[in-house]
């Protein structure tokens, strides 16, 4: 089968931004057009990524608006929402556009406006994704993330040290991504000092509030030869579901979803975990990267502290993880996030990633919905 | 290639419910699987279709909410939105998941949650979808329908009365829909008496707010040999937009998203639309019913009235359209209609539509978002 390739990315600033979703998709979807060398009227499907445009700003229909702002009509349009994977899931629709055979170019754009709310009301609008059990008791994503830091150091030694490095490399590797939400390096003390927002986890182990969005451009292997030389395939991709009510997990440190999604992913790739050479993970929180690059396979269960701790996944490592700054310095806006994780992936592999660049032929992309309810798990490869 | 097939099907009762959306997903969801014969661990792609729980109940994360209440955990879940047609852009992602090989056995569930919410708040939170200029001058999708009522009449020297008909014939076929919002005929003189909503349209013009859910079950036509002898098939399916902004149309009384996603649909299913033998239209207002009518090329541009006028459109005419007592009588739960236009379709074809059954063996769905943003074409056959 002719492999689905992505041809042209791009990604606005991160960070808070005085523009609409209209606007921030509209930034996205023209850079990626002009990247990719493809006039708006060669676009056959246009996907929107984006959690909650009707909640955060009361704009609802931005696929239909986006493909006017682009010029892009007829083209067909639906908005793919899977929370705070929506990103993910709309590469997955992607890729299943070009795959069936409905669309020989397709544009995904991702995107979320979000700092004009307060953090409080951002936090709860995505809280309202929990079980209502879970939401009435005033559970939200990172009351969950500070009790499961708290079982992961318990249950495998782990010093709390180790989560605070997670965020000192990803903040290192954002200083030189253009289009972080914070560009600048901060210590283990800073993080370690920083005020407790839910025990064991200070502030700087949590991701921003973020507006931003970010584009793809895809079409058949076939197709993308005519267009240019630097593209790359997507040789896997996977999606899976853990259970709603996060309590019921028989392992609250094992995230289910990102085990299953990239099940499919490597075995449709016909790769192992160990042919990863670059990945960006959804580090919302610290403790999530732990817990994907093991349930990801890279690492023993219980051991992805280690790694972080030696250096194995700093971006001269074996095998460097957030090159982009991650979630942590790059920012998150929800629908986003994951084509901006895929847009990192490509900008390394097609050799473009400018000071991040590292030396790689396989890469992946792990998109965490809820804390781990759903992930869309995406390997990709160099042509 | 193996088409895709479906094979199995369910909707709830449409109208108010005592119930949020939650809850009638589930429902539709779990008839829908034992329609099928199909345990929840065999679903490998769970898609929904709904425009705005968030907006209606402040529910975010819905289909992953379904994967536990169906327990058809680890599926993989999303959320399709494409405002009033979502559930058609729900099939379309459905279909698209199978054709692609990514699921060999996907469930759409459409719903919407409504009722709870006065009838000018429901009509805002739609109203959201249109281009902010539009929607500042108070512009929502009824007055789009009576500005459009006036010039299809005018232009088309059709009589008022014609556009009576339309809710008339939809009524009485809703009599004989168990599920159907409003199972009771009405005549001509009730419909033209009724009060002004948005001249020359009044309010058995209109459909009404509603709650309900539709699900159905996707698979490979070779894998569904294995289940079932009553299948359908999908043979041809598109989406298009038309422009965002409605008065930047050329001629309003056509909708341009109706041609390209039919053209689309015609051509992959190898069909004229004189083979299509039953059809369930988009009639979100009497208007509606006549344009699409037209734009499918079922009858020239300025005679959908005269169909409807004719008898040509009634169940036991020469091409029966909406036979369900479509979004007329059978309700407008806008992440579901699309999904239960489908659902009727796949009765007919398959012999089990009860009192409302037809002899044909191709059906057509067509799902408008907004007012022809967006639309989806769905062209079926039986097996």
């Amino acid at each position: 089968m002719d492999r689905v390739a992505i041809i042209g990315a791009s990604m606005t600033q991160f960070g808070q931004r005085d523009a609409w979703i209209r606007e921030l998709l509209a930034e996205a979807g023209q850079a990626a057009l002009a990247d990719a060398d493809v006039s708006p009227d060669e676009i056959e499907h246009l996907y929107v990524s984006n959690m909650a445009s009707g909640e955060f700003e009361g704009q609802t229909g931005v696929p239909n608006a986006l493909a006017h702002d682009l010029a892009a009509m007829p083209a067909y349009t639906a908005r793919i929402d899977q929370t705070s994977s929506s990103g993910g899931a709309g590469v997955y629709a992607a890729w299943q556009s070009v795959a069936s055979g409905a669309s020989d170019m397709t544009m995904l754009v991702g995107g979320e406006k979000m700092t004009h709310r307060s953090t409080a009301e951002a936090t709860d609008v995505i809280a309202s994704l929990t079980h209502p059990v879970e939401y009435k008791h005033g559970v939200t994503l990172p009351s969950f993330a500070g009790l499961t830091a708290r079982l992961y150091l318990d249950t495998y030694d782990a010093p709390r040290e180790s989560l605070g490095k997670v965020a000192v490399k990803n903040h290192k590797n954002g200083v030189d991504n253009p289009h972080a939400q914070f560009r600048k390096e901060v210590d283990l003390d800073t993080v370690l000092d920083s005020p407790v927002v839910a025990d064991p986890l200070r502030l700087y182990d949590f991701c921003p509030i973020t507006d931003g969005s970010a584009a793809l451009v895809f079409c058949p292997e076939s197709v993308a030869r005519e267009y240019t030389d630097d593209y790359a395939v997507i040789s896997g991709i996977g999606g899976a579901t853990d259970t709603h009510v996060v309590h019921e997990r028989a392992d609250p440190t094992t995230m289910g979803g990102v085990v299953n999604s990239s099940d499919i992913a490597y075995e449709m790739a016909d790769l192992e975990p160990d042919d990863v050479e670059v990945a960006e993970l959804h580090d919302m929180f610290t403790i999530l990267e732990f817990l994907q690059s093991e349930d990801l396979g890279f690492f023993e269960k219980g051991e992805g502290w280690k790694a972080v701790d030696e250096g194995v996944t700093d971006r001269d490592g074996d095998l460097p993880i957030n090159t982009s700054g991650g979630l942590k310095s790059k920012g998150h806006p929800l629908g986003a996030s994951g084509v901006a994780q895929v847009y990192e992936i490509y900008k390394q592999l097609i050799g473009d990633a400018g000071e991040r660049q590292v030396d790689a032929d396989v890469g992946l992309a792990c998109n965490v919905g809820g804390f781990g309810n759903c992930v869309t798990t995406t390997i990709m490869e160099s042509r």
